[in-house]
């Protein structure tokens, strides 16, 4: 089958190969994989930063949704042609994550999704809504779960709350069109006049150019009745931070996603102390919270926003089209 | 200034009387009312089955809004001209509620709204939406807050997860309504298939007529792949509770809000075990919760459902349509 | 093997019999059991009246506690020698329970303990804690954690507040020395005075005997400056739960364990809409439940009540002297 | 009456000077001040470096205790005789912070407590337990507050979880002392082996030098099998925030308390993310929590601990004494 892989670090090592088609174990499934999505966590890993210490060669992406071919001897959940997508932290099913369990990811200790089949155990997959393609599915595993995880599992953000996000990356637009279905009002910030337009199309209540208005913080404040805004998903880091921690509300929430910016930020905790706000590092999230993402998906009818489909063929180019941070919504990758 | 008393219990006894216009203490507002809106408890103390040694006469009614006319020399929050809405219990501003703070509801321990003036604490008061109308904001201090206390503060209601509404009464249209607008599914519950037509006009995504279907509970659960539903605001009592009980999913949230067929319910305490459902009594809610609430009105432009405008000197008639209980929405009453 | 089977329900029907030694199967351990608890389900159970539809002949008793003997080819958490306990709903490992993970519980779906040798999932089993014999861990798996979920993960009891416990069954003895390790203060029902002289000597602080106070519920309120209880474990029923609802306090949690008492309870739900209490049905709990309650437990160093302990050959009498109720505290079997 | 009051920055300027006895408005009580307790506030306060615009001159300290004198003609919840101790952020009742609530603190936006009499607003009292003397009760309203909500309102501790503590400042004792009383299991790091064993003599179960183990975020793992602590109150800043991030376990809690060695934190956001962990800013508490902590003093009967009492003319050397840091416990003012 094909597979895409790199023997080097380096999206210029990306290359298809052919590789045995798996045999799932007892209770795992083969999965015909039809269609992958990238985040900014690829690029980390082609480039050697997340892990220098990754085996190689490597089959890359942790996002993918396709259909089950054939199923382990001991499965009971699924069966041949039912439309699946994958899970990140495989063996994360719920409740709290332990670093034991964290160690199991599509795409970093297990081999990607880049390739035409997948054998992953069944607890691992989650059933693709009737109402998305696969191409459509394999969006939501990190970008929306990310996003459900930090709004609803841990800000528990209410109807006519207040959400502030920043650009558009997945987890930017999945928590602005989440939030806008929950009844929720949105901020949200980019450094582009047709990004805020896009981002005003898809519901945001009021936009800000970071460029013009580098104090967004104040103006987010003046926004709110100087109350602040209720959640914020910070997926910048460096640049951030501390604006962030100045324009939520007492008691408000920060979810930490990444770090586009830098990882070191060097932040005053005076500033959270009198907000009472709370800051929460979010790691995707559970089985569990998939399947409640995924009603979520279904009752409001989501469309996830796909800026760009790639063939496999053209992989590197899709690789480097992230690099260039030039997108708005999520760039997909066809297998076939 | 004209004032809706009773010197006894029935609604024959409804007359407008002469009262002097109130002067509001150094804490209080002077508010010219222009509407009010009725709720069952309204049947309930009129018939002295509420509270039969209610002092009489009595001003009746709880929920009225209108315009700021003076303010006491202490009122920083207001000032004349201001739109607001009265606050059911007026001295539960945040956090938990005592029995001591209970016993200061507008239109029990305190004269209702149904006057042109009413004295009443600035921290009792809410801004009315510049959306609504005082007839639609009339609608809102115990209904609609009713509703938003139960699915946002105690059931924490997500997108995705199903209410299941019963009848169409103003707890369970406001309920509906929010739950929507808040990305949840809805299955609604009613004896009239003119009722659940509107039901499903006004978003509902199942309806079930529970004449033609005794087992809705059982139906619920169908619609649901047999898990049950995640919240239930149950405002009939006798006739439902148990049916509840089997409709409602793990970990489920049923609220009780009244007992429109009956107080005593005999219920298996069984049933609700495995489940590990909550049941929870919901009163009201606080100033805080009102606040919130608004911010979702606003946020999702939220537009009450009112079924009838009575004038002041037709409050007999007013209250006797609700009575028959062939109304659907709130029933207003305007008072200039 | 030696094995206690009924192959017709009724206590005069247990009996010693061998039985081959189970093999584990690749996820399984087999454990030696050294010891047995018993709890008001296996009355329930052997009297036909918990399942009359329950598969014979049956193999009872769901609380167990041994040493790992050999493990299955797949087993990663165990080795021979290790001390375990058995956990009651076997596939409830974390996060809500569904109906389909409840159909898994020792001495119900799965055969019982009272037996030489189990073969059991490896994640349906947790370590014995150190300080306790396998007799005092053999008490934990039902009523020790029931307790726990009730009052640490739903109650969410607080140092400082009040907890109502009724009688001297294992689940309210539990409770009564783990609301007391976490600083609550804790009134404890009897209708038996040299029981409420034992209660006192766990550490309740207020004790009420209900054959002479059978208004208790007044009582604890005029123990709580008449604000009302906390929380209430409802281990009774029928005779219980109307009070119960009398004595919360406002915003208080009252779990529902079990039915002593009978199972049909007519209730006034009035009566916790104005409190805004919380009734909650509890169904023992997580594997990861389970979990937290040993940390506490060897923490607090707390050392399960054992009122008796008998020897396999004469458990019908360990049935019949549960079935009298003169017991405190938990009713070991030693099985050897 | 006297008042030590300072008419320019820096512990030089406190002195005791003779001002008009207050006289309490309507709402308001007159409390005879008998005892204060000095916090780290306190002394960036008198060193201009907490608000540099602070009107002068000021009479300084936030927490007292004493008994009340007179009562205002609207008051109803007090009486001359009544053991109260004042509450920090008078006009913070309970629910959220507002900003606007924030500004009302007494010994900031309000006047101190070291002088002899002070009026204050009715709500912004608590009840003293009996078994505190006014010593002792004054150590509670900043220092066990800030350790109750962290632990308590925000992180939740359960008996059997780990807490770590920083030191042996006010808030580090206290959070040791009501740790140990919730049972749960409690890992303290100081600078001093005295101090050390006067924490393990509190109930510390392991005790940390960080300066023979600098790495003591490594030996806290080692001692929780690895998985990390349940909840740190990090009251230090620059110098822990790092290894309290890599110290905490999955869905952990930091609570931020102060910043004793410097404000800017560089920190690495990427660590708290693949934990889930919570960082929280604490700002002591509302009355409503002030209650609920009294109640705990109460039932686990805690003792604060006092490292000394100065009387009101040696109250520069009492500030000094503080600025050493060599103190255990609270230092406390007589007022007399």
């Amino acid at each position: 089958m094909k597979t895409i892989q790199s023997d080097k670090f380096g999206i210029e090592n990306l290359k298809i190969t052919s590789t045995p088609k798996p045999t799932p174990g007892p209770h795992e499934v083969l999965v015909k994989i039809e269609a992958a999505s990238l985040n900014y966590l690829d690029l980390m890993v082609i480039n050697g930063q997340y892990n220098p210490q990754l085996p190689l060669p490597h089959v890359p992406c942790s996002d993918g949704s396709g259909t089950v071919e054939t199923t382990g001897s001991n499965v009971t959940r699924w069966k041949k042609g039912d439309r699946v997508t994958t899970h990140f932290i495989q063996q994360w099913i719920s409740g709290s994550k332990t670093p034991e369990l964290f160690l199991s990811r599509t795409g970093l200790e297990h081999p990607g999704v880049l390739r035409e089949y997948i054998s992953i155990p069944e607890t691992a997959l989650v059933r693709t809504p009737d109402i998305l393609s696969a191409e459509e599915a394999s969006t939501l595993p990190i970008a929306a779960l990310t996003a459900w995880t930090g709004l609803f599992e841990y800000a528990r953000l209410k109807p006519g709350q207040t959400l502030l996000t920043q650009g558009s990356g997945g987890v930017s637009i999945f928590a602005l069109q989440l939030a806008k279905a929950a009844g929720a009002r949105v901020i949200a910030l980019s450094g582009s006049p047709a990004k805020l337009e896009k981002l005003r199309a898809l519901g945001a209540d009021e936009v800000i150019n970071y460029r013009e208005t580098p104090d967004w913080h104040v103006e987010a404040r003046r926004l709110t009745d100087r109350e602040g805004v209720d959640a914020i998903l910070d997926v910048v880091g460096t640049d951030t931070l501390t604006k962030s921690i100045y324009a939520i509300k007492a008691d408000g929430f920060i979810g930490l996603t990444g770090n586009l910016s830098g990882a070191v930020v060097p932040f005053n905790i005076y500033d959270t102390v009198p907000a009472n706000a709370t800051l929460r590092g979010i790691s995707v999230g559970s089985v569990e919270n998939f399947r409640a993402l995924l009603k979520a998906v279904e009752t409001v009818k989501l469309k996830p926003v796909i800026d760009s489909v790639f063939p496999m063929d053209r992989i590197q180019e899709a690789y480097r089209y992230m690099q260039q941070g030039t997108f708005f919504g999520k760039i997909v990758i066809k297998i076939d």
